[in-house]
């Protein structure tokens, strides 16, 4: 038969596949992969959880492995709202879940959000995830470009002018992936104040704020709001495990009660002995000097890398100097393309993400790539970036 | 701000909360909950996982918490694929995937073959989970009438006669969600050749299939498709546990493709530590021999629920006699509502799940209403049931 033929129309040109082959490249034997965004897997606490795991299905099995409510295991979830608050983040007229990874918070949304046609402004480039999923359900992305302190607000502005039907606008305002790039306190107010005139929500993703390694905090835009138009995504992947899959959402409680209805539908509640696991983590153990420890191990890698592209790459190639997270975003003369580069790269067993995978348009030719520091040792930092800069110096 | 006007017409008349309420429920002290349908907390191998999971996060805790493949634990993919081809299901032409619970399975295949206004056939009533799934995504649900040997096949020609835009066939063969049901195989037969007559999909949904406790297996529909018309939907959850969220599909290689790019939106990958457990459970024990102890407690509890009705309920008040699984139906004479019975009977701490929550037009009255008997002890059943009975014989 013809199954082809049956295929909705919002999935049948979605194209995942660059970035999901690879991410199978980190399995590859002998491969240095600064593709991916995995956190250092030596900085999992796995012997905490190991003993934990066990005392909880000894203990309290009949609840871990049974059906779970859908808005989260309570005791997590009183967590989250507290910890949230010491942020500042949620008022009366927000409400908190939580949800299987930051992924499933931005297609809930997403699902409980977008008409076919609805416009969704991004950073440009974004995070594919994100894109991906506002894909699915038919809406038009618009991306305004990244600026060295943050997206162009001034080009955000015009597609609010030009476009009716903007249903929200998807940021990544704290070490943005792909680029690194932290959004500057007037810029959140720009753009929180452009929501506002404009109504329109915000969704504001911050699965790497707790990662800053260098400089101050800038206060999140969810902060900032008074009136439940940000949309907070947050996640334990890269704080505790993405292995896991725990995240959370703060978000107006009448739109979260919409997400929730869809929850129940896509997965009917996140894995509840997960979602024991990590509150017995946070519960015994202090998850601030846990995110201490993978920020200086983080901190150490990135500089490490910057100190390698500095010696390595060719002067032309120009490259963002992050505080925080996971990436840094390399850029070289225009003109080149970034998957012919990782093709040859390929062969020398080292792996980066092309710009085109981060791009609304991901046919055309970009000169960009992401490089992720977190997953990799000095020793391999040094020896993959060396590689790296002689596939550079050949090609460009 | 008024969110609700952003709400996409998709999800703002999606009603889930009386199921949801009553989800809920089940934790209330003191209640004797036959709604839900949960499996039996005690057969949970609790101990067993517990060592299990110790081990795991000791060993390989740089795999299990670490992101994983959006397909699957490889080797639990692997197990999968050889215990289905031993049921005769997976052909050449089928691929297989690890999912979080078989509801993502359902919520997967909908998102990826439903544009707005396909039709989708189910039988009626049906399970709120799959048909919420299907409204999610705009989908027209046009029901067919449950018999005592499955489906009214007639029903559903008149319905692919009437509607061309038909894209699936929503089925739970054996012992259906509601009804406790198994539909014979002839109607097997007629419904695999009428979905081939008229070009439409079956989507075979089977979480209770192993779970026979009396007479004979019947061949799943799956196992008759020699072109990869039927969708299988298969879980963890009844067989081992449910809060783990561990399903898969065997469907169409090109139809897993769309799948595995929504799930990359939707969860990224399933809990792999959840993956490793199961896998490891069923490496290390025999599944067979716990699925075996879960019939002889399951048909035990069914027995009994079946007495106690005959022994309590008024006669008028007629009820299905399941092989297996977790459910019996009951039907009250004609116009007795039994969301108002609902409510008495909560009144008296009993719970169960109206029928109007498995209809199509769930706004209407039904003199339905479905009975788990898995979760209960025996004690309860009876004491439940006899409860129950005096409401009915004071309101029929």
């Amino acid at each position: 038969m013809n199954i082809q033929s049956k295929f909705s129309d919002k999935v049948i040109n979605l194209n995942a596949s660059a970035i999901r082959e690879i991410f199978k490249l980190i399995g590859k034997p002998g491969i240095i992969s600064f593709a991916g965004g995995a956190p250092a897997a030596e900085g999992f606490p796995a012997n905490r959880l190991s003993d934990i795991s066990k005392q909880i299905l000894r203990d309290r099995g009949g609840v871990a492995l049974q059906y779970g409510i859908t808005e989260g295991y309570a005791p997590l979830r009183e967590w989250v709202k507290e910890r949230l608050a010491e942020q500042e983040i949620g008022g009366d007229y927000d409400e908190t879940v939580i949800v299987s990874g930051g992924q499933q918070g931005i297609d809930l949304a997403a699902h409980s959000l977008i008409n076919a046609g609805d416009v969704v402004i991004c950073e440009e480039p974004s995070f594919i995830g994100g894109l991906n999923a506002f894909r699915s359900y038919n809406a038009e992305i618009c991306g305004a470009p990244i600026e060295p302190d943050g997206i162009d607000v001034v080009a955000v502005e015009n597609i609010l002018k030009q476009k009716k039907n903007v249903k929200f606008i998807y940021t990544i305002p704290t070490f943005q992936n792909p680029t690194g790039i932290t959004m500057s306190l007037e810029k959140r107010k720009k753009l929180l104040s452009l929501a506002k005139e404009y109504d329109v929500m915000i969704m504001e993703d911050n699965p790497y704020g707790e990662l800053r390694f260098e400089g101050e905090d800038i206060p999140t835009i969810k902060s900032m709001d008074t009136e439940g138009r940000v949309i907070y995504i947050g996640s334990f992947s890269k704080i505790l495990s993405p292995g896991l899959r725990v995240g959370f959402v703060c978000a107006d409680a009448s739109l979260v009660d919409r997400m929730v209805v869809c929850k129940q539908t896509s997965d009917v509640h996140t894995n509840v002995f997960a979602q024991m696991l990590v509150h017995e983590f946070v519960t015994q153990y202090s998850i601030d000097e846990h995110i201490e420890n993978l920020c200086g191990l983080y901190g150490k890698r990135c500089r490490k890398m910057i100190k390698c592209i500095k010696n390595y790459f060719p002067n032309e190639v120009t490259f963002t100097r992050p505080q925080g997270g996971l990436f840094i975003f390399c850029t070289m003369p225009d003109g080149v393309d970034s998957r012919e580069i990782m093709e040859r790269a390929l062969k020398k067993n080292v792996a980066f993400v092309p710009g085109a995978t981060t791009m609304i348009d991901d046919k055309a030719v970009y000169s960009t790539f992401r490089l992720n520091y977190s997953n990799m040792s000095s020793e391999k930092i040094e020896l993959g970036i060396k590689m790296l800069g002689n596939v550079l110096w050949n090609e460009i």
